[in-house]
């Protein structure tokens, strides 16, 4: 029943999350909760870092990508397991920053980075700007010129891959906001632009081609098409860039009906196909980063509700109520994503009823999963939902004027505070009365 | 070209909104920027107030809809006009007092309020709670004797209609998270729990049937139901009710292809309805409320933002990116919302191009629209975005770390900056370090 290692069912039949009673922290902590187990996101980190080394080579590592979960709590993590940190604005690097983050470790994403960003950035001494367009290039030469300094870039390339994924994740096709696309000669184009600013050294690619991929294939695919452009680069222009940064994207599971991917395994084939590249060429290998981000969290999250009213219409369904929802975990109402619930109370109990879990705003389409199967509902029971360390927090909003969720960390089997709950006075700090 | 009164464009070919030029107020505020008229959102409330005292009778008035826009500066303009207001969580409430709106008038919606939410809003002596179903019937009545006192209540009602709008916003049909349905028995037997509840007293029924409708036909035909609900309810248990609260949904034009609904004709028609029903049974019309948002602020507001990058792939669209998107408006992400676009420094040059808009989001469904008509956009124009003033600050998150814009109320020809944007250290103020 239980879908991973870190979420396991107590003595008492609760759920634990890093072996800490679900129910205790409820209590202690109100709800909703959102709860990380840190002892799950470094597992994570370390099967990408130990396969990296292995299969590209002690000089790769993966940069976990902060749009999955950003709060400062997560940087001392991610910065002792050796990550890079992939940051797309100005507030998450200075949330990496401030937590203490070294600016040199930081890749600098976004298909519309701000002046004031870029300045941010440049000042902050990131370590390096992937550069996704044309005016982005000359306004960041620009810049650096004015700072006298020479910026380190990648340039973000579409590779013209369909990854099969939901099309709102998937990056990698030509018709996308992002990068330039080598079918179309854009790519080289802007190669030919970056080779010619004095304050900008192109390091080498970057390419991110979606969301939830379960295959190794697309990546594969990923890995030959941007090391086959590296090479032709490298050999016509002479520009001896030596990374290749093949972004994230490996899918998670989020229900018993979805497949585990086994991390390493991908790796090593996407390794094979570069290696096989890069062999023909008879240039050396390059350094490879990695972006995961939600294959880093989303597994090491769940988050707790209150049960309000239970709603059974004969015939038609039965509504769960919770004191969260869309404003904490918009996911099912932007895509209909499902996940895994369980009453946190009777966790051992069969899962025998298919019920609709409603959210609290005041809005039908605040729903948080539908056909779910759960153990018999009742009002105050403790409902988990499983998986939500990723694109939840993150995306939160005060939607209904709804506080946003305390995060809570578990690790080494201690719970501690990392983010307190928005208060009503938070809601109108920056109001002007 | 230009869909709103309150819309207009200057001498210098700049978009103004309530006279003042768009770009001046992005110049001084920077961008993306929320601005709000509130001389548009006084003559809406007046179209609503008037229409309701001439058809419905002089004690009838509109309670505004907070969800659609809450922020401090909303409420004095409601009071001013007026109004009542629907709330619908303890932070909506909070704001709402906080801004010196009367608890009295304030009716306390939702289908799962929490504990702690009811006791605040009963110490507030909020006016009346809209109670969704049995489960907080009971604790409503329960923390209520615990105060000693009686609380006004109206009972939320679901007719079992089904208004032909979007899903996500379809809350009239009996398969709904909300109230109790009339043909499954469920609204009479609440009743009947109701009047036992020492502590509550029944003044009415609530129904709301949807958004964004166009016809007059749901809500002729939701009026008529409630009516007939009502009368039954009095004349089989004596309950003496005296107030609908019929709540809104009429729907708002968006784009050029959209009707603009005549509100005054739609009331006179709900009006004609109610009446028809209350002569027949013989009893005095009752108190009708009504709860407009959407159509009170939507046309009152315009999103400015600042083109960064435009990309034309060539056979498949131009993508334009501005420094906004799914964080401040989540609409197109969420429903498909369509809106109005206008390049605001040359508004009144033609709209030659499609183009579909980019929000700076990583992820690929980032857009605030596709197939856009709108004048040929070049990096640094100011792209204004038409109709936003409701559930864009509303539903605003801080994903990415984007920190959300601020609102500038415009009025009487002058402007003045109601919510301050948010700063860096605000997306942090909770983090425990």
């Amino acid at each position: 029943m239980i879908l991973y290692p870190h979420v396991d069912v107590n003595e008492k039949g609760h759920l634990t999350l890093g072996g800490v009673d679900c129910l205790s922290l409820a209590s202690e902590y109100g709800t909703p909760l959102y709860l990380i187990d840190t002892d799950a996101v470094r597992e994570n980190c370390r099967i990408y870092r130990e396969a990296m080394r292995k299969y590209f080579g002690v000089d790769s590592y993966p940069a976990y990508a902060s749009k999955a979960l950003c709060f400062s709590g997560i940087y001392p993590v991610i910065k002792e397991e050796g990550l890079g940190a992939d940051c797309v604005s100005g507030g998450e690097i200075y949330t990496a920053l401030m937590a203490g983050f070294p600016a040199e470790k930081i890749f600098f994403h976004g298909s519309n980075k701000t002046r004031r960003e870029i300045c941010e950035a440049l000042d902050a001494r990131i370590g390096c700007f992937v550069v996704d367009n044309e005016e982005e290039l000359e306004l960041l030469n620009d810049l650096a010129r004015e700072r006298g300094v020479v910026q380190n870039i990648l340039l973000r390339i579409t590779p013209g891959i369909d990854p099969h994924t939901h099309k709102y994740v998937s990056t990698g096709r030509i018709d996308s906001k992002f990068g330039s696309a080598i079918p179309t000669g854009a790519a080289e184009s802007i190669v030919a632009s970056a080779l010619k600013k004095n304050n900008l050294n192109l390091e080498g690619f970057h390419s991110h081609i979606g969301s939830q991929i379960f295959d190794a294939e697309p990546f594969v695919k990923e890995a030959e098409v941007l090391a086959t452009f590296m090479a032709d680069m490298n050999e016509k222009y002479g520009c001896g860039c030596t990374v290749l940064d093949l972004g994230g994207g490996i899918g998670v599971p989020y229900t018993k009906y979805d497949r585990r991917v086994d991390r390493a395994a991908v790796i090593k084939e996407m390794a094979e196909a570069l290696k096989a590249v890069f062999r023909e060429r008879g240039t050396e290998l390059p350094r490879v980063i990695l972006e995961p981000g939600r294959s880093i969290v989303a597994d090491a999250g769940v988050t707790l509700y209150t049960v309000g009213s239970v709603k059974r219409l004969p015939g038609m369904r039965t509504y769960v109520s919770v004191d969260g929802g869309m404003t904490d975990d918009p996911r099912y109402a932007l895509y209909s994503s499902r996940y895994t619930a369980v009453i946190a109370d009777r966790a051992c109990e069969e899962a025998s009823e298919l019920v609709t879990i409603a959210g609290r705003c005041c809005e039908s389409g605040d729903l948080l999963g539908e056909e779910l199967e759960l153990q018999i509902p009742k009002a105050g029971d403790i409902l988990a939902f499983l998986t939500t360390g990723a694109y939840n927090y993150s995306m939160a909003s005060n939607y209904n004027r709804v506080p946003r969720p305390p995060i809570v960390t578990v690790g080494k089997g201690k719970a501690d505070l990392a983010v307190m709950r928005e208060s009503y006075c938070d809601l109108i700090k920056n109001d002007i009365l």
